[in-house]
This record gives structure tokens, sequence and C-alpha cells, in this order.
């Protein structure tokens, strides 16, 4: 019996709306436990508020922090518990005790009030998760059935983007995304597409440099290092599903590049899997939705997504077989 | 009866191969007489050599221009044949004995090589246009069903894209893409989408400025002169299918953002309309495709979109109405 985690995030957004309704279309069959992880009380009010029953599948851990349910507020007790929660589901991924964490969304604006300094969600679970005060590198992947897109500059300016890119991020996160096919998701030789910075990856230098200065050069030395690497592709025709479906994930370099095509396939069925940390983190790849909270109109879709790919990492089954 | 014609493109790509093909595929009952404009004699030894029955719509036109056919070379001779068959069309365009244009690929580094001097095959064609010495500004638009990208920004390296864009661009190709969906695609009262620049339209400034300092008001100058326009709005969800299809066309910064959405979605069928010329201009979202030239493998799913849209926005009806 596999246990999932579900850090709580802001109870003023949408977050223990959706957990409850994902465990409920999940239902009890799937041989995997729920702990919610934050404040039991304000779960089972706004369950009853929303006419959402509890499934008998969740458990509940509490945290020490408490606070007041105020739909669609920014409040600094909410961010608290928030992050207490993860601190708590984080620790007991590192003890064993849970065997998947999936985070519902924090409100980063209001965390900043509370304190938190942290650049976000995810650097946050990697400093965590840190061994010898060193954090891992953490990688955030999108997933949506067999298309899979890693950005490797996320929430900068695009101006910034060529500036942050660089030979070792490249080779460092692929290295990521190969291990973690590998080990996580039982992908024996893991293939993975790596695009272009530019229009047609620069058509051999004539619209753009980077691909010839730094993408090709981090993807050759990859290769030499053995692992199963291509590119730099041009970032519009990847994504044909009959080219995509040749790679086992796609490397992108910023975030649009590789949101855009994913949301355009998956709607709001994407999930967000951390890569490159010691444990199994997915979330749902959408935020607390204020202006949803409390009203009982949110999508669980993402969020039940990111349950059954965290319950099938777990287990080290390939979620992707079918 | 209308006539669309068809500048041959360069003679030793796919050009010829394609648009046979996609005549055939349109069939006799269309209403429509296509004139192929630059060499029989090639076009009919392309036939030959790869079994494809020419259509008795078709009519030829030859220039002046010689070339031979060498599938997949670059040369000299085939680009001047290229360039004279686009002259020769878009003057019969003007001059009202086409009806509309449909442009087979064009090899940019070959006319280069035969002192073609323009920066692409579009801006040619305005050139061409030109009224009173001064060319129009012509806007690139990516369609395939109801999902039509402006890239206001195209082959360009990312890093020069912000420096690119200004207010006076936006509004000026927002003006011309809400004049010929009236005007060319029949449409009352056209909505159009502006995307942002940067992830989640920059956060309210948190992750870059440019839609705050120029894009903002762009669009707000746009609506004050009574043009139906909305945005930034975050490039990412703004390609959830339920989301575009609130809007007749979506303008979008850079080429990327707005192809990536359009060949996930369309894979080979996808058609650019060029907007803001006094002609009817579709091609094929394609190039020559020197590769494939002489192989008779070449798809030609996009000609034949293009060849469609060429007569129906001739024929002055809505292409999307259905």
């Amino acid at each position: 019996m596999k246990r999932i985690g579900i850090s709580i995030g802001d109870i003023n957004g949408i977050g223990p709306e959706i957990t409850l309704k994902a465990v409920n279309r999940i239902g009890g069959s799937s041989g995997v436990r729920f702990v919610v992880i934050g404040s039991e009380t304000i779960v089972r009010e706004q369950a009853a508020a929303l006419n959402i029953p509890v499934s008998p599948e969740i458990e509940f851990v509490d945290v020490a922090a408490k606070a007041k349910w105020v739909p669609g507020e920014v409040c600094v007790d909410a961010s608290l518990l928030a992050e207490q929660a993860i601190r708590c589901a984080v620790s007991k991924c590192l003890s064993g005790e849970l065997d998947a964490l999936v985070t519902a969304p924090i409100h980063k604006g209001a965390l900043y009030h509370a304190g938190f300094r942290h650049p976000g969600h995810t650097e946050f679970l990697a400093e965590l998760c840190a061994q010898g005060g060193k954090p891992p590198l953490p990688v955030m992947m999108l997933a949506h059935g067999g298309l899979r897109a890693v950005p490797l500059t996320i929430h900068v300016p695009l101006r910034d983007v060529p500036g942050l890119l660089s030979h070792e991020l490249i080779v460092k996160a692929v290295r990521i995304v190969a291990q973690d096919l590998k080990q996580r998701f039982g992908i024996a030789r893991p293939q993975i597409a790596v695009a272009g910075l530019n229009p047609h990856a620069g058509e051999g230098g004539g619209i753009g440099r980077e691909e010839i200065d730094m993408i090709g050069p981090a993807v050759a030395q990859l290769q030499a290092e053995g692992v199963g690497v291509t590119g730099p592709l041009p970032a519009d025709t990847l994504f044909y599903p009959s080219h995509w479906a040749r790679y086992d994930a796609v490397v992108a370099m910023y975030h649009d590049q590789a949101l855009i095509p994913i949301k355009t396939v998956a709607f709001d069925e994407a999930v967000n899997v951390t890569l490159g940390l010691p444990i199994v983190r997915t979330s749902p790849d959408h935020g607390t939705a204020f202006d949803l909270a409390g009203t009982g109109k949110a999508s669980p879709a993402s969020t039940r997504a990111a349950l059954d790919w965290a319950a099938r990492l777990a287990a080290r089954k390939n979620p992707w077989a079918t």
C-alpha cells in the first residue's frame, strides 16, 4: 500500500477543494492511501461548505499553525500553515513514511508577505531535501500522456532567457532528466530531444548563434557521455505529435516553449513532475486560483493526474506504459 | 470562375510535385481554374518522372527564364525562374487577371546567390505591390481551422525580439489583422487576442515589464480606436482550444509563440496567409525540402489547404464558416 502525501497549499485558494474532488474521482480501488497534511478541521469545513464528500481513503496530519478559511484572501496565517505543511510532508517523504508528495498550490505573494524567502515552491522543496547543506538541482517537467517537456528557464523575463542559459545548465539538466527517466520511470534507454532557442533552431547560424555556440556543444558532450540525446531541433516542428512521440522527453529553453505545446494538447490535465529530487513530487500545473476559491467550480483534473502519477512513480512503474 | 495563380517556386525543390498533387486532390468540381506560372515543360517533366497526372484544371503561363530540373540542387537559373514567376504572378493579380496567388516555396539561400536582395518571399511580394513607391506592411498569419496566429516578429534571433517589438508595430499589425478579417474574411466584428511576451504575460510586472510598458498601452490605443482586441494574455493558456476559440485571431510576439501551437494542432496542414497586401496570397507553411525533391514523397497537405483558402478568400467568403 503506497502512501501519497498531499501538502494542502494555501487554504484560501482552491487546494482543499481540488484535493477532495480528485481523491473522490480516483475512488477506493487504487491501492493507495492519501495523507492530507495541513489542517483536518479546515478541509472538513470546506468539504461541508462546498458539499464534497470526504473519502475514507484520506488520512489527515495536522501541523501546528492555525488559520481561518477566508476564501480568496491573502493571509499570513494561511501562508505559515502552507509552509509548515510542506516542511512536514517533505520530512515524512525523506523518512520513508510517505512514498510520494503532491503539493497543492501556494500563493507566492502571500508567502513573501509572511517572510518566505525562497524563489519558489520547487526551490523550497530542493532546500528541504538538501544533503550536506547542498540542495539538489530541481528540474521541472510538464507532462501529459506521452508528451513531456522540461523548460530550462521558467519564471523569468523573455529578454533574460539567452543570458540565463549555459552549456553547464543544459548538461546538468539533461543528465538529471535522463537519470530520472531511467530510475523513476523505468525507461531503460531514454531518448531526449533538445529544442533550439531561435526560430528554426537558428537555421545554421543565420537566425542566432546559441545553437552553434552553446546548445550543440552541450548536446555533443552529453552524447559523448552516453546520454541518448538529439538536438538542437527546431521547436515548432518538434511538437508535431509524430515528432515528439519519438522522444521520452523534450528539453525546451524557456517557459512558453514548453508550456504552449503542453497546454495546447493537455488543456487542464497536465502535471508538473519535479525531477532531480530524492523524493517523488508532482503537482497540478496551475495556481491557487483565488478568484475561484470557495465557489466549488474548480477543476480537479490536473490534481487527479498529479495523484495518479505520484502513485505510479512511487511504485516505480513506468507511468506512460499503457 | 475564379482563377488562382501558383508561382512555381524553386523547381529543384518540391514545389511542382506538391502543386500537381494538391490540384489533383481538389479535383475538377471546385469551380476554380489553376494557373501555374513558371515553366510548363519542367512541370510536365516532373509529372512524368514522378508519375503524377496533370489535371486538366491547370493552365500554364511560362516566364522567359529557362532552367534545368536538378532535384535538390541550388541553381542560379532555377532561382531566376522562381523570381520571374513571382513577378509575373503578382502583376497578373494586380491587373485582375488572377484572383489570388499561392506561392510554392523558394530557397532563400539560392536566391541570394542569384542576386536577390529582399529579406524574404513576403517582403518581395510587398515590394511588388507597392503603390506610389511605398510597399504595404505585410502581416503573416498562420492558420488551421479556427486557429489563426500572427507572429509580430518572424525569422530573427530570440534575443532580438524584445528590441524589435514596439507600440507602433503592435498597433499597425493589429489594425491590418482587424481590417483583413473584416474585408477579406467577412467577419463583421473580429475579436483579436494579443499574447504577452513574458511567462504569464509578465504577472503584473514581476516577470518582465513589456506588457505594462508597451503591449498594454498599444492594446488600449486600439480599443480606443474601436478595434475588438484583448490583451496582453498569457501565451500558454491562450492556446487552450476553449480559449483561442473565443478569438478570430491571436497576435503573438515571436515566431515560436505562434508556430508551436499551430504546428502542434495542424501537423502539416497549416497555411500561411499574408494580410495587408492588395492581393490575396497564401502559401504552404514549409520550405523547398530539397532533401525530398524528386522522390515523390512530399506531402501536398499544406499546399492543398493553401489553394483551398486562396479560392475561398478570392470569393470573399469566410473561409472558416462551415
